[in-house]
């Protein structure tokens, strides 16, 4: 089956007529449930180890972790569930692979460190795994987001970014506001990753952040291998989060995509001056020079002319933000002031409105029915959201609703924003991973 | 006397010394009063006009225009003012020349349409005026902004962009609180004009905006001239309000430029819909084809490897805000939501924190003095301030603290914006209007 062969299907799939065989329709095992193995149970990983946990439809069968601490961390929240314990993958950082010749694995959820994710969704692909979920971002350089793409077409497979911002609330309900056409047509937008993560980056290798000036093996959880990124890469390390919800108003794969991008850094200092007031000048890292820049720019210029402003802010003193802005002919909303302004129905002319009432009121169907499932399952009910999309596409056979298509375009803006810095802010051309197919494809996102 | 002795001198004039020859110094003149000429008293103008006529220290004494429906305005508010009337001058476009001829004037102001400025400055320095004012822009093309450069160093004389915004007392304030180092080393700055010109760049001929949607000949004020611009042009067409806070505050000019630039522009939109909303789909501007786009984004690069993000958008509805951001290794400032954080100092940590208590604590002290003077002036006050500086000057005869190659820097994003769009997002070069001598140069700006 050739890739267009496969997008076709994709569009078979999303009017009604499955995408796979018979013989593998999840309608057999209707009456079972999913079975989820989880590669990567460190913070994050046992995050949606909980949310799986806590799910009636999900089997966790399989978890894996090359680190004692966090597998015992996961043990324990499997037992306090009452769920039976899954099987439990440790050893070399490839013993993941021994989990991927599990029988019958419904999916699998990658939550490791972003340089293991391409490597693992490849080789879940290749172990016939027909649904494969993925932490941010998909992959490193430019290549590793086409052999995704590639790969799934090859293997008739899903791969979803596990992008758990498009289904932060009030994003959901600008969201709904935008289909509506309340904002116009829409014309500019802007979002990002702000929030400092110094005390992330940087521990005293301790559970709990905060203290402490190490990386690396001396560090916990993220520390152990974020850092390294700050210290050998300079580029919008993080877009996911700012243009996954920004790219589904946009249709970007649908109707829309992204043409170019250029990108600017500023000087880094904030890593480097916090190991200085915190570890003092005599620590070893205190010689670490940190080539991410503190502020990482980013336009991008999409097919339907929109523009995007994109920012990374995450090594400076500052109070967490995503910078969200949706500006259309209409009307626009920002989240910074937790304001909006609709031509024609704000009170008054050319004046900033409290939007919580208009979130209120388009609040998403989704939102509506789940909110109080959602209730814990981490970073303010996101996370329900983007796993039950997740299993409710195994559940149903049916393709992601946001798929490997999205998961590249979105996460490729890192690759394309370190070669543009490194190219004085030159623009560079961005990749399209649909081959032309953008101009046909619908969305299945809710 | 070359390029690099008059920018020596200007600094042996900040020190003190006198950049004039005793002949000319305003010492003998200290009992009189500033003799000003303005040319251009439209909307704009009058606003001028009036500030100055508020003052003891100047005479207003020559007034041009070419329009007589605003020589009109402006002869009333000088009778209102009980001041004696100026002399007039109106006629054709180069009426102005006829008043730049007037004996023992100490300066004039331009505020005249942009495409005036450069001419207006250049024939002013030629008629031997030493202090020359102009609205922003102070030109077109980047040649305009060599030419005034050259022109102001050939003739030892001082060109001062009105630019208002620098005097803002919440901006000055901020000024106030980055020299004394609050926000650390800086880091990344943002600014811009967003306010919904269309009813301004549309109207029905008659005085007061908001109604009808012609330009040019059929239109009133700004809307005769401006628009067109929009029309023709694609770029950060009006700079100067974000960018000028900017550089005095990262002193741009003073050890510190302007390296790099790269903008990207929207499609256009807002003035084509307001038009078919306003006047219908069978008016004739109807079919007129605005090439600015609705939001023009810029990044600039520092040679201190600060990032700068200015943003242009003037074509939709919209609250009105200039979007200034100030970040440093210690904290942030943003004037969208009225907050700050200051690491160490806001009560709690990652929380904004009203930056109103901060605005008043660290007012500037110009403010303080002026605040009742400033009163009525126009913007808030700004206006007030900026021509003081300007009356200062003349009366001290040292340097305005704004000069000419602040004009110039600041403008000049303006056509470099427009190559790089016209470029499809290149990054272009930033003239260095200083010849080196930014390494050298000490701000005069309070």
């Amino acid at each position: 089956m050739k890739r267009r062969d496969f997008v076709r299907d994709i569009s078979m799939a999303a009017a009604g007529v499955s995408l796979f065989s018979p013989s593998r329709l999840f309608a057999q095992q209707a009456a079972t449930k999913v079975r989820l193995g989880i590669i990567g149970v460190g913070l994050r990983g046992q995050n949606h180890l909980h949310n799986a946990l806590e799910r009636s439809d999900v089997d966790v069968v399989a978890i894996c972790d090359i680190d004692p601490y966090m597998l015992q961390s996961a043990k324990n929240i499997i037992t306090k569930s009452g769920k039976p314990m899954p099987k439990i993958f440790i050893g070399d950082p490839h013993a993941y692979r021994d989990l991927l010749k599990e029988k019958d694995l419904d999916g699998i959820l990658i939550a490791t460190p972003w340089e293991w994710h391409t490597p693992m969704v490849l080789d879940g692909l290749s172990a016939g795994i027909k649904y494969v979920a993925t932490e941010v971002v998909l992959g490193i350089t430019l290549q590793d987001h086409w052999d995704v793409v590639k790969a799934a077409e090859e293997h008739h497979a899903n791969v979803m970014m596990l992008e758990n911002v498009c289904y932060r609330q009030d994003v959901m309900a600008i969201m709904q506001m935008v289909r509506q056409g309340m904002f116009g047509e829409l014309i500019h937008m802007e979002g990002g990753y702000q929030h400092d993560l110094r005390g992330i980056k940087l521990n005293d290798g301790k559970p709990g952040n905060g203290v402490g000036v190490e990386f690396g093996e001396k560090a916990f959880s993220e520390a152990r291998w974020r850092t390294n990124h700050s210290v050998y890469r300079n580029g919008n390390l993080y877009p996911t989060h700012g243009i996954g919800p920004i790219a589904e108003m946009l249709g970007i794969n649908y109707g829309n995509r992204f043409v170019s991008l250029t990108s600017m850094a500023s000087k880094s200092r904030g890593m480097h001056e916090y190991i200085i007031k915190h570890g003092g000048e005599d620590h070893p890292n205190a010689k670490v020079r940190f080539k991410l820049g503190d502020m990482v720019t980013t336009m991008i210029k999409t097919s339907n002319e929109e523009t995007i402003l994109l920012q990374l802010d995450t090594s400076l003193p500052r109070p967490y933000s995503l910078g969200f802005r949706v500006q259309g002919t209409k009307g626009i909303w920002m989240d910074v002031n937790h304001s909006l302004y609709l031509e024609g129905l704000s009170a008054k002319p050319d004046e900033w409105e409290d939007a919580k009432p208009y979130l209120e009121k388009y609040d998403h169907p989704l939102w509506k029915q789940y909110a109080k499932e959602a209730e814990g399952a981490g970073h303010g009910g996101m996370d329900f959201f983007v796993l039950r999309a997740f299993i409710e596409s195994i559940k149903q056979q049916t393709p992601t609703p946001m798929d490997v298509y999205d998961a590249a375009a979105w996460s490729a803006i890192t690759p394309l924003s370190e070669m543009s810095i490194e190219l004085g802010g030159q623009p560079v051309e961005f990749p399209d991973f649909t081959g032309g197919q953008w101009m046909y494809r619908k969305t299945r996102f809710e």
